[in-house]
């Protein structure tokens, strides 16, 4: 008797009322229609010290105060928890577990942090929110298959590639955190525009040149962009 | 002269006013006012057939006709992307990259598996959503690894592990997908309840038993937990 009530409530017969109510699930569509716009990635590339950080916040602001629901991803959120490295990990969970898994800056490991960002993006997209991200991302390649993985579980238009293209002698200048001094000097190996390529895009959505505009003024421009595009009201 | 001025753009001088407006980046407080409500972790557990998925997607319908922003993970939309296994990469990375980080179903990759996902669920807490999991999950220390993240990140109460306590012998029953029957017949390795083990939350705030109820009815009563634990309105 139980056991056939048990059978009854996970049965999958068409006529069976249980049924119905739950071939109703909750799809992208019916969360962007909660949300009040559609989901979508804006993905930001650029130099370390390109100034993507800083742009990404104040676009997030500018949608925070239009009622857009924004998240930001960089390498702040992702660096410790989805894409830790080997000593994160070996605190955590061993040393073994931590040498397979951890991601460090070579070129497989940058694939694969890339991989993983760009894959979560597409579920914030399917979440209906707008995600921004921050990374170097220098590979034209992983930045393609990103776009590729967003579109293809969405439809085009989805992905919307943001060249920050800053010189790397206006960057090394900058040099923010210290981190050009480090690579010029040899302490940081594989560094984006000294030790490593960085490969710009070639048909990007949006190029900003952050020469002659302040942050908020580039952020301005790609809210415009959003708008003029229908990725926002 | 335009070296100065984007200089001046990115100055750090606190009596910059462009600064002061950077420092209003948004925040996860800011996000949940947006949203309307709390963000947080509905984590689902328990062995393959018992229901989990079900009572989730039933769970995600009845607090989105609540205007609450949810997402649901699963099995579905993690094991393509975010953890694909080594056939997948291999297609489109190469057999290098898959091998190193393609996941299957051995310890190791069960515990990454969780961890990714764990780290993924935090960022959509921070995000101000309600996000769903429904994976077996079948290690004790993995789930409370995630819980200590999650709450690291935000507060206690922020994870909810949910026990979908069906015993096996009726989820061998059920079967919905035939994988008891490869495992009985040695063909799937490593299978929960089988040739793997299961190890039960010892304290989850929700312990459902699927004998009595429907899924509707098991979803009603997590949603009623989440309000009487001010999770919801």
């Amino acid at each position: 008797m139980i056991q056939e009530r048990i059978e009854s409530t996970f049965m999958t017969s068409s006529d069976d009322p249980q049924v119905v109510w739950h071939e109703h699930s909750v799809d992208r569509a019916s969360r962007e229609r909660l949300m009040g716009h559609r989901g979508g990635v804006v993905w930001f590339t650029g130099l370390s010290g390109s100034g993507k950080s800083t742009v990404a916040n104040a676009v997030e602001s500018l949608l925070h105060i239009q009622r857009v629901h924004t998240m930001l991803l960089d390498g702040d959120n992702i660096r410790h928890g989805l894409c830790a490295g080997t000593n994160l990990l070996a605190a955590e969970h061993g040393q073994v577990f931590a040498q397979r898994f951890g991601l460090g800056f070579g070129p497989l490991d940058r694939e694969e942090n890339i991989r993983r960002v760009g894959a979560m993006t597409q579920l914030f997209a399917s979440a209906g929110m707008i995600v921004l991200t921050a990374f170097v991302s220098p590979y034209r390649i992983d930045r393609q298959r990103v776009r590729q993985w967003v579109e293809s579980q969405g439809q085009p238009g989805d992905f919307v590639e943001v060249f920050v293209d800053t010189p790397l002698a206006v960057c090394e200048q900058r040099d923010p955190k210290g981190l050009y001094q480090q690579a010029r000097a040899g302490k940081i190996a594989n560094f984006t525009g000294i030790s490593d390529p960085y490969e710009p895009p070639e048909h990007p959505e949006i190029h900003l040149s952050a020469y002659d505009k302040n942050p908020r003024e580039l952020a301005e421009d790609v809210v415009a962009w959003l708008k003029a595009h229908q990725r926002i009201a």
